[in-house]
């Protein structure tokens, strides 16, 4: 049987930014996983689509969700869920946001963008 | 296609308490779920396994976390990473504490817990 484990998010799991202000920290387990979102205010997780089935949360500020058909403003305490294929996407204002996704499975692309960066970070590049 | 949908969690989430002190808003996708959980001070969430894969995170406050053989305290910005059938609960002291819990799959045990509450909502005791 596996053993559980624990992680200190902003201390212990490595940030990516998959779209410019837009920061993600990942953590996978087996059959799901959860991403530590921060979005800078005035920028844009542009519109996207994927397999795995998406629950957001928002944690804290403001964004525009675009999911399917629909567009609302979020706030914290709200949450959207996006099943597999719906396509959805954010934006931000004068506010940034922070936000909780989790992915069932876990998430592919995200967790080839985490593994570029600790590729990146225990193999600086030493020709800059 | 299932469309995506929208919930805020305080204002339209049924709220169960599966033990004295401890409160769970669950919001329910296909292939995963939330729980957003409170606990009051000197509460106990009493240790429990289950099939699904659970991987929770702190929002306030703090708990002391047993986790298999492993015992912590967790406070903001923790998380805990529970495989199926692994051991786990949770009590908290003079502070209370706020945890998102992700299910894959979905908490079937949480779900009847909401559904029970929810019909109870409808249909109320009109002997009491």
């Amino acid at each position: 049987m596996d053993p559980g484990w624990f992680v200190s998010v902003e201390d212990e799991v490595v940030e990516v930014e998959p779209a410019p202000g837009v920061f993600m920290r990942p953590v996978f387990g087996e059959g799901l996983n959860l991403s530590f979102v921060r979005m800078l205010p005035n920028s844009e997780a542009p519109l996207h689509e994927h397999d795995e089935e998406q629950i957001g949360f928002v944690l804290s500020g403001a964004c525009e969700l675009t999911l399917g058909d629909e567009v609302r403003t979020l706030h914290a305490g709200d949450v959207y869920v996006a099943p597999p294929r719906v396509p959805h996407g954010a934006v931000t204002r004068d506010d940034g946001c922070r936000i909780i996704d989790a992915f069932a499975p876990p998430r592919e692309a995200l967790r080839e963008l985490m593994e570029q960066a600790m590729r990146r970070r225990s193999s600086p590049d030493t020709t800059a």
